[in-house]
């Protein structure tokens, strides 16, 4: 199959192609950049020489549809809606890294985008790419929301206990997520200056960052209820990872028991692994593993669970090759099953 | 004044060194090593040279007595029992950095340290030194047992709430805590041998850290209740620095305003700053400065307080430090008053 | 075919099944530890769960000598000396990463290693496995001595030189290597303990590095002149790759034009991708990859390369299955192709 | 006495804030800024939040002379030509941060910051602020060119060697150096965006560096004789240091015994420290010392040293303030005798 990386000079559009190298069954045969066009993929990616004979492009939806079968777009935020519409209306499979057709609500939208979206109606249509969940709808669409990174750490651990009924939803949900800084995206700014970040850390965003309407959807959709949910996001000074922790409120007290039970749903999964203490970011570095502890506490009101993903592999580019698997049918570890970078 | 460092080649001693340089009322007289007796002190620690004139001894109680009017012991756990008591006995003024006097029950004391405390009668009677809390006390005493990095972090924030009454204490109150390396000590182990660290992070101890009783203990005394505490720490792959995050479960809904004026119990406190923002380990390095901010939530159910503290600094030797400025009712700051290290 | 990693728990030892995941020729039948012996792989190395379904098993030659065709011995200088041995006579093929069959001269084994090579004469037969450079040899032979980082990451820019003859020997040729912390191994140390070494860099063992003979004997044997080279290695707070800046002092002046000319030598080698600004750490993290710059001075009587290798792949566990795939007849690439991990 | 900083919020501006603290002779009067002016110096500067109670205004040059009696210039390259004769044709004492009357020729000053100087004839008198150098000439002087980061660290180690006249100066002299990324400053960038640096290291402006003809200049005056110099500078993975290598070539062998005696020359400088294995970076952080080592080599043909220091403090604010003490007459060390900050 051929495939286009649309915005192939991003983290998660470079991260696509790194994954790709191996992938057996697929062909990249077009990559474009807003502001390299015509320069040698390698020369902007130097990481990648010798893997790749491709050269920038620009943008130009006929031309890349008549290339390639399926489209990653890698473009940031806003910059996704039309391409989008425009490659599915070309009759291509769309793999839309972007927050863009994430969210089902036209108005919540607006207000964490700051844009209105030009096809309100079809936002609900969208499949949301997180694989383990919404595999079966994957399977036969052709466009995928390819999940965020906070959204995708915090939701796989939660998913078991959320079809299991076990939370107590007339309380407050608490997600304390750790971000690696390629997370931030590969435009410089005075957060990610190397000397203002290393040796430090913060939070920031607290309560008002844009996937927590990402992951409030998520939890109704999946918990059948709303859910309220305090989120509060940090950059971490290392590359590449997010560390999330979740405190659980419980309708009734769970023993450890009955947490690996619960968390048992997930055994048949590849990629999804569990530990038995802390998920650590070094273990999952550069693979596309989500690796899952969850914790019994002394009084059973709460359960914590931690969950360690690489945030541009299974947090973005290695779960949009995932999806692209199901969604032909592959299978799903395709080019993704490399274990990670240690140490 | 004379004073002694009793473990002087670990970080917490040459962290009360490296303070004590510009302390204008104190001579240091005398530094201890088990290891490295009749070394000079700059060819352990390389950068103190040119600092001190000073000589490696093995700990002869009696000698150092008579050498010195105040003891800091920075020694590891269990080992500094024995030496406050003949110190003290010797009419000595010490600041005990280890956690061997900060536990109140011998019964505790023994469940989380693992050995029986020899002089269990005295643990109620020994000041903990938690500068602005219990500056009152430690002006009037010998013995100051500093209090552990954690504590330290989650305390100072909490305070103002506990003694405000409004936190409902029937709910868990959720301490997440990330701390630099510098904490886990000089010793070489794997989990801070570079490369396992490094680009990673993970949490450890999760609801068994050492020093959950300690914050509970305080939590009880303070708030005058006892408080059901969830403690989950994490090594960060950064030397210096505690952030911490606390989830406050709230009686009835506090408002941003209020918050602010709660915490403003701080005003006149020159080591405590209020920001605005989350704290930033990176402000506070190598300060003795706790930066401290109070997140209301839109539920009000709940606030979120974070604290970025320097370990070894106010959370441990810059403390000990202030605690001996008190004891001998000299100006607070002496020998702490410089800003961090930033970049 | 059937391979064992003999010391599979190090640093090396985990690289080599890292890569030999997706290794198409392979499976990887025993592992073995001296410590660990009964546990499974992954409970040692967590990284590499849900790959291999192995148990760390002891050291015993004649057991995996029954079960492997092919040997990588990942043990600690000095140690692998017998069990090299006995995998030859047993008629197995060995790929050594220790440093135990690299130097042809016994007595410069004795003065560097400390001990007596137990079998001197055989010394001599060893094909040193620097890849590009003795191909040949190493596709007929049945032991590798697998090349030091540091002599890889110095040998692979000068050996075009070498082979041209421009290098002048009267002078000295001056090797400054700046080397990741995984090169010190995986048993923790004072000086890779985390707060030693972060935000820090020091030279060390200058001029008496035990890579010092290795690179020399390599000098003389491929230029076919003795050559004196002053070597000051470093250790830098990164996890992985080796930073090589050579000052080349050269017979007559070469110009940038004759410099990549000499460098051409390399274009048809996929492992070494020529750079024309420096290579950069960063851009072969993880890979196999060598970037090599070459720099003419104003003067003319310097050159300066540079060179980026990991010390892990293309210095130790790659250059090893490189090695075994030329030992094979196989595609020199298989298993090792991937491009590094950026960012 | 009463100074002020323009340029106060960039880091080297911010550093002689911060070490300004404790120096008892001076007040801080004025800090002014191009884009934050009205803002209260702490709201861009959080570390410093309790130090100073100032506010940014914009360097108006009438004003500043008003109040202050000495001034700091830490603007870039060629924004400091006219604020700085201003100041000193108001009768001020003005210490220059910039590279601006570094070089003492017109020609070279245009060829390399790209704008010809308005006051070439100036620039011969002005004193270049190598402390322990030209402790004499800053004695008695009203400006002061403060050096570059790089040719600090060099010139230290180089000048005993350059006044024993033992350097061949017929050969190129070699200078490796690393240096940390806050030299390259606050403004982000590409380069030092913290996931393209992390983890990575390469070379940059390979034989092209701006400070190279600083560190040439120095050379022909201190050794009154021209010297090539091979310069190749690296940014490092950490906020602060250089380390720098310099290898020698001799007139005739030195032994360790002469190495050492040359040395000797700085026996009486407090900030300059003779270390006998490599320098560290993580020993000279966050203070004014220079830590130095001369190694012989065994041929005698070349001595290789090896310098760290602070790029901010000893590099650039440190030496400023530095010199402000010797133009003064105090005590060379007041306000910076703090040691570094470790771990």
């Amino acid at each position: 199959m051929k495939v286009a990386v649309v915005g192939a000079t991003g983290y998660t559009g470079g991260e696509v192609l790194r994954l790709m190298v191996h992938h057996p069954k697929v062909e990249v045969v077009a990559v474009t950049s807003k502001h390299s066009v015509g320069e040698p993929l390698a020369s902007r990616l130097p990481f990648l020489k010798g893997q790749y004979n491709l050269t920038l492009e620009a943008l130009d939806i006929k031309k890349i549809a008549k290339k390639a079968d399926l489209i990653f777009i890698a473009l940031a935020h806003t910059q996704a809606i039309d391409p989008v519409q425009r490659f599915i209306n070309s009759g291509k499979k769309v793999i839309d890294l972007s927050a863009d057709y994430r969210l089902r609500s036209p108005t919540l939208y607006k207000k964490w985008y700051g844009t209105a979206h030009r096809y309100p109606a079809f936002l609900k249509k969208v499949v949301y790419g997180l694989t383990e969940v919404y595999r079966n709808k994957i399977r036969r669409c052709d466009l995928v929301a390819n999940p965020g990174c906070y959204p995708t750490g915090s939701l796989l651990p939660l998913y078991p206990f959320l079809k299991e009924g076990v939370i107590d939803t007339s309380q407050e949900l608490i997600i304390d997520a750790k971000s690696g800084v390629s997370g931030a995206g590969s435009k410089p700014s005075s957060k990610t200056h190397f000397p203002e970040l290393s040796g430090g850390m913060a939070a920031y965003n607290i309560g008002r960052h844009r996937h927590l309407p990402e992951i409030e959807q998520e939890l109704s959709r999946i918990g059948k209820k709303k859910m309220k949910t305090l989120f509060t996001p940090y950059l971490l000074p290392v590359n590449r990872g997010i560390l999330t922790t979740i405190y659980l409120p419980l309708k009734k007290k769970l023993s450890q028991k009955k947490i690996d039970a619960i968390l048992n749903i997930y055994q048949d999964e590849f990629f999804i692994r569990r530990r038995e203490d802390s998920p650590d970011l070094a273990h999952v570095r550069g693979s596309n593993f989500c690796d899952i502890a969850g914790f019994a506490t002394d009084s059973g009101r709460t359960a914590i669970l931690i969950s360690a993903i690489d945030n541009l592999v299974k947090g973005a580019s290695g779960q949009a090759i995932q999806n692209m698997n199901v969604m032909m049918g592959w299978d799903e570890s395709l080019g993704l099953s490399a274990p990670g970078l240690f140490p």
